[in-house]
């Protein structure tokens, strides 16, 4: 066959980027799992009605067909998921007698878009999301812990500094309801638009498709400046002179997010009053991530509480959770050379061959080595000992094991400083920072 | 929406199933890593003439297709993977001028087949692959490698114990050669089948399609009748009378497998030569596994050499690789009852919330805990605590915490023994076996 190339939109990672990502998932995985979130994963597929509920993300969906024609049609009608809440809301419908709620639940997979490729959106890209839902209905403390996860998990990593932009849907609804407005939806699909067209062609949009007069339109746009790293949003909001229950309730669980924040992480949130999320299921606290000094990329990482996901005629269960796009900031990281890790392999020793026949006795070495948790090759060949360092230098191994001959010692090599000594497998240890790979920032 | 119900053939977990497959999956990573082999993904799809190049299983593909009329046709004529052989394959020829040879990679990912589903058969399943390539030629000694990777991998598991079932390709074709025989792939395809369709209908189909005769096919039959637990096959095939130089080289190598496994891992290999490996790339060593006491599963573990799986005009990447089916294997177990957790989700301790004020000092607690590793969750409301408590019990959650009053310690209490000790949150460590979820047989 002649030699193949990328597939567009379908990012692929080579040895060391692959490592890394390990590693970020892996630290993600940990903290989720600190906060009780229990790891699920769900098929790559859902039936097309179900993906379709959502009218706006039709045109992303990839359908399956059956190469040959099937015997039975039970694998009919089918597309891969192209997020993980959708699939989950499912999930929790179906399997609702044999959970206990509320129900934490982790789950990192790829999902697919039928998307245009561009730098940091793909067309295969893997998610990291959690949610919590209960039965019936879903306390609120739950809309300011969710925050608290994200900055954690993230925090831990080697990357720039987060920064979660909060709002709450109840806020821009009530705020539209007081001012008079009909079409709060409508409101706030144009307010969404803000950082893509600017304020005049939001004015104009209010005007249009929501039916503002002129000064609503400015009420809006005003509400929207507002942003603040502490609750003083609240006092800002309120001297705009808009009143309605709704904005009222709003205001009191947007200020409980960001005192919860400021004593859990200074500096974590901020409330930004334009954010609004596109997607039309949220209903309270909405989220949005940018990375300090990254703003450009736009959000890492979003998500929101949700009352209506998952329903059927006689039972509810809200919900609020968040996704982090981790293909997406790996993506632009590794764009900006941002993400560095120690070695592109996990092994931390390689055993030397002197000769072949000795390859039973080195292989006994390695053994040794591992049972107690280093990670170790064997040399491929009985090539000179020169010529092994070099293979150990490229794959990026720091130590070499070499085996004493005629009754001398072992001894290890750190062969980035040449230090030798002697050594047995049964007790020799690398320095903690030499056992694994290790992923640093820039 | 009505209430779903499961896709055949694309299996979902509980939560305690769930937890049980991450373990697993946990703990063969750990082990392919103490080997030397880095972790790597490649995309869920490939061009669809990559995936048809065996015609063999063009029928099991799924084709992808865009919803709605792309803008562009980047997407088009692709498939989801069925192994993870042939991708990595296909990654290895992309990029083989980015990567150090000879590679050794591990990949535990999600493969679909458009099959008709049955028990332990399904159309989307998890494979945890190991493979080491090389440029050119790839060094024997690798074959005698993998069965022991997987005997550490396994063996480390809570699971029934494996047997490994080695042949070589040389020792059959050799043979069939030695025989007299002018196509031994044929020879080959019929010998695969005796499991399915006993000697009588093999040997007819040795007469059929592989042309031989009545005396070959009964020779053809009583090789694969051989099957040792030590190199004592090596006298038996030797003693059917059949020369032929490419069986001398499969029976050494076959030797020498079976000789580094019994040293390293007695009891875990057996010569089986009976043993083909339905697939047409390979060219030497292949494996299967069966679990001990479960052997009517079939295989869970397969693989063996192969030489022109990556190849392009100019460059050759022979190789060697084995696939847990880990879906299929866990699927049985968790079928015959043979797995548990010891809680479903990862909280080790629940700590009790006295009143809704107090939740910002109860999530102190649970920081202080989590710092050191603990996990832990504040409880969803201030029940009355007889109630927080069977909400731990229902989680599945060891401990619950409870903040004291009035200056008071705060306790904690083992909710299984009832013990309940005074405790600090900066100290109080539980035993090891309950700080993590525990997998056991049976």
């Amino acid at each position: 066959m002649s030699k193949p190339t990328p597939l567009s939109g379908f990012p692929e990672w080579l040895p060391p980027q692959r490592a890394i990502e390990q590693y970020v998932v892996d630290r993600i995985r940990s903290t989720f799992e600190l906060y009780g979130f229990a790891p699920l994963e769900t098929r790559a597929v859902e039936p097309l009605d179900q993906l379709l509920r959502k009218g706006e993300t039709s045109k992303e969906v990839y359908v399956l067909r059956r190469l040959q024609a099937a015997e039975d049609a039970s694998d009919e009608s089918l597309g891969l998921h192209f997020d993980l809440t959708v699939p989950f809301a499912r999930y929790v419908l179906e399997n609702a007698g044999k959970l206990t709620f509320p129900f934490r639940r982790y789950q990192i997979q790829k999902v697919w878009r039928g998307e245009r490729p561009q730098e940091g959106r793909y067309r295969e890209f893997l998610q990291a999301d959690i949610d919590i839902v209960d039965r019936d209905t879903l306390p609120f403390h739950y809309e300011a812990e969710i925050p608290l996860v994200i900055g954690d998990a993230l925090g831990a990593l080697p990357i720039p500094q987060i920064r979660i932009q909060v709002n709450n849907r109840k806020v821009c609804e009530g705020f539209y309801r007081g001012l008079g407005l009909t079409d709060p939806e409508a409101a706030l699909r144009a307010v969404d638009k803000l950082d893509k067209i600017g304020p005049d062609k939001v004015a104009e949009l209010l005007i249009e498709t929501a039916g503002a007069t002129d000064s609503q339109a400015k009420a809006c746009l005003r509400l929207a400046e507002i942003s603040a790293p502490d609750t003083s949003f609240d006092a800002a909001v309120r001297a705009l002179g808009v009143e309605h229950p709704l904005l009222d309730e709003g205001l009191d669980e947007l200020v409980r997010v960001m005192e919860a924040a400021a004593e859990h992480a200074p500096g974590l949130c901020v409330a930004e009053l334009k954010i609004a999320r596109g997607l039309d299921y949220y209903t309270g606290t909405v989220y949005e991530t940018q990375l300090v000094g990254f703003e450009r990329f736009g959000s890492i990482c979003s998500g929101g509480r949700y009352d209506n996901l998952a329903s059927t005629g006689n039972e509810r269960f809200p919900g609020v959770g968040i996704s982090i796009g981790v293909s997406r900031l790996l993506g632009l990281l590794f764009g900006a050379d941002a993400l560095s890790v120690s070695r592109p392999v996990p092994t931390c020793v390689l055993v030397a061959l002197p000769t072949e026949e000795q390859r039973a006795a080195c292989d006994r070495t390695a053994a040794a080595l591992r049972r107690r948790g280093i990670a170790t090759e064997v040399s491929p060949s009985a090539a000179k000992y020169g010529k092994q360092i070099r293979f150990a230098e490229r794959r990026g191994i720091p130590y070499v094991w070499f085996p004493g001959s005629d009754g001398a010692h072992d001894t290890v090599k750190d062969i980035r400083s040449g230090d030798q000594v002697d050594a047995d497998a049964a007790t020799w240890t690398p320095p903690a920072a030499d056992l694994r790979q290790q992923v640093t920032g820039g």
